[in-house]
């Protein structure tokens, strides 16, 4: 694994994310996070983990540039990896605390909203939240998810049909952030929240966490069996590749 | 249809209701509405749509005294009709802003509700909210669903239980109405907003407002099937009708 | 009934709790206050009840010393009779107003989130909150609902999660609570509230209420049948009594 890196701390871990200077995320990379997070909840000295990017960019999502070339298996495989990465992210068994350490759109916000408690940078520069339909890109139904579950459908509508990308404090005020700190205090004060969940004892974090999460979770779940409707067939389509590619062009 | 008129824009239409003064809801003036909806729903050229009334009343509601005087089967028309009429505006497949030119309430905040966006006019003089518990009149299932979308079970319920009218003021704190605005400025500000969805290719738009509105519609479609315990059994009884005629007498 | 005791007023009823000066829930008090519900729900002359505690304590919840003892049938006694409290609360057929006049922890918030509407006392000094994980106890899920409903999951979850206790003033913010009042007044503006109430007729209140619940009456319901998995599996784990006998003891 060479994009990212595992820090063990005590009984928890931090998983470092390092794809070039923005992680950008292709199957390459999306694969490397599913493995690292399918390793670390089966082991059982790791009792949390903490999910932070480079200084300035948590990540900036989805490879663009490189998905707009994709078409057939190719582009269903990515689809594959994206919903599998949230999945894996959302039923992690234990405390997770994403550090959001820069910007954070699209996949960015979405490796973010599976996690229990985000703390982002203080910097009105940085950008949150899911803007495919402002870039005319469809957004599938699970990737929604996050947002739906932390501020209700109806709150998390207008944020997903504009495609909005907001500033820290809006994330915030809304309640997609739990916490705002300068940025050079974000791993440190993500780590100041994992070590208050550590003092509930595992097997009463996970069966609660588990039970708070699970028509999320079947949502994830009822989506895996429709994904070839999403991914094998709408996005497929020529107008919906050449939206993708205009996009691209534009980056 | 003489109690409404369409007006053709670019790629959008704009649904003018005039019946009479207060734009009340009775048999004949909601089937015209659901024939409208159903067939811009249908034409290709139009890419989105706004609804909107009369300066000063964007709709009162039901037309309280007509139906006062209904039973049987008229009784069960009437509802027939008011939850079709919802139903076409939360299915409507393209972009819906309403511009809420006036007073909404009951059936009025009903019609709004199934927009994507309200821009309601900033006068405290203009009511908006689902008043029927608080008039003494029962609340059916589907009709309370805009207001449980857009705010959540639990906010939406005492709203609900008892049936507040509000100001624009609290509609738009409480996130029921997108923007306020001059009363002469609602309708120009709704093709604004619309015109920002517009960007969107229809094919997306459509297909993602679909999945996030799925659990909405699936309770309207639940309720249908209901309908006959609703409005063939319940708002059959004497009691009921008795609390309607008092309203009425009220009016 | 010696534990509390139920005064009538004109066409409502109040149920005073008053078991020790904490008014702490075990088998024997729970029960008495599931028999006295189950019985107002049946008297037709009962249109409206408010549930009272004593001054400076609605109840501190769970017998929790008591409970540290139990184990076997015993401990899955106390778990139906937890569960029953908040069902018989949560399904009451006409208004209830909870007048939370002290603390309100754990079982307290439990049997306060089951009203249609809470009037709390405005004193920084009272605590109201699910605190049972950051006591290391777990959260069985049909317990849970109440926050969920009022706040909508994603708003819930913090709370939940880390088993925070808050202050009336973060609860009246988040809306857990609806009217903060001085201690002295709780009761008679729980009153003046229920009395809202009583002017929309019964049937009418019933049905409504009824139908907003449904979801969460149901989950109460699939909860019932899970009740093993949680009474006589969960909670006789020796980690999971240890943590409660800890807490038991630090008390």
């Amino acid at each position: 694994m060479s994009n990212l890196s595992i820090e063990r701390k005590e009984d928890y871990a931090i998983l470092k994310l390092h794809h070039g200077k923005f992680n950008l995320l292709n199957s390459v990379f999306l694969l490397e996070i599913i493995q690292a997070l399918q390793e670390l909840s089966q082991n059982d000295d790791i009792r949390g983990l903490i999910v932070v990017g480079q200084p300035g960019f948590f990540s900036l999502g989805l490879h663009v540039k490189e998905v707009a070339e994709l078409s057939g298996e190719a582009l269903i495989e990515i689809g594959k990896h994206i919903s599998l990465v949230n999945y894996e992210m959302v039923t992690f068994p234990k405390p997770v605390v994403a550090a959001i350490n820069g910007h954070a759109p699209a996949g960015g916000t979405l490796l973010a909203s599976g996690a229990d408690y985000r703390v982002m940078a203080d910097d009105p520069k940085y950008v949150f939240g899911l803007n495919e339909l402002g870039a005319n890109i469809s957004l599938p139904y699970d990737i929604a998810q996050g947002l739906i579950f932390w501020l209700g459908e109806g709150k998390a509508y207008p944020y997903l049909m504009e495609g909005k990308l907001i500033k820290p404090e809006e994330a915030f005020d809304i309640g997609m952030v739990n916490e705002l700190v300068p940025l050079e205090e974000v791993l440190e004060k993500a780590e100041v929240q994992l070590k208050k969940y550590l003092k509930t004892s595992t097997i009463i974090f996970t069966r609660v966490k588990r039970l708070l999460r699970q028509k999320w979770v079947g949502i994830l779940e009822d989506e895996k069996k429709r994904a070839h409707d999403e991914w094998g067939v709408f996005w497929q389509k020529e107008e919906i590749r050449e939206n993708f590619r205009k996009f691209a062009a534009r980056l």
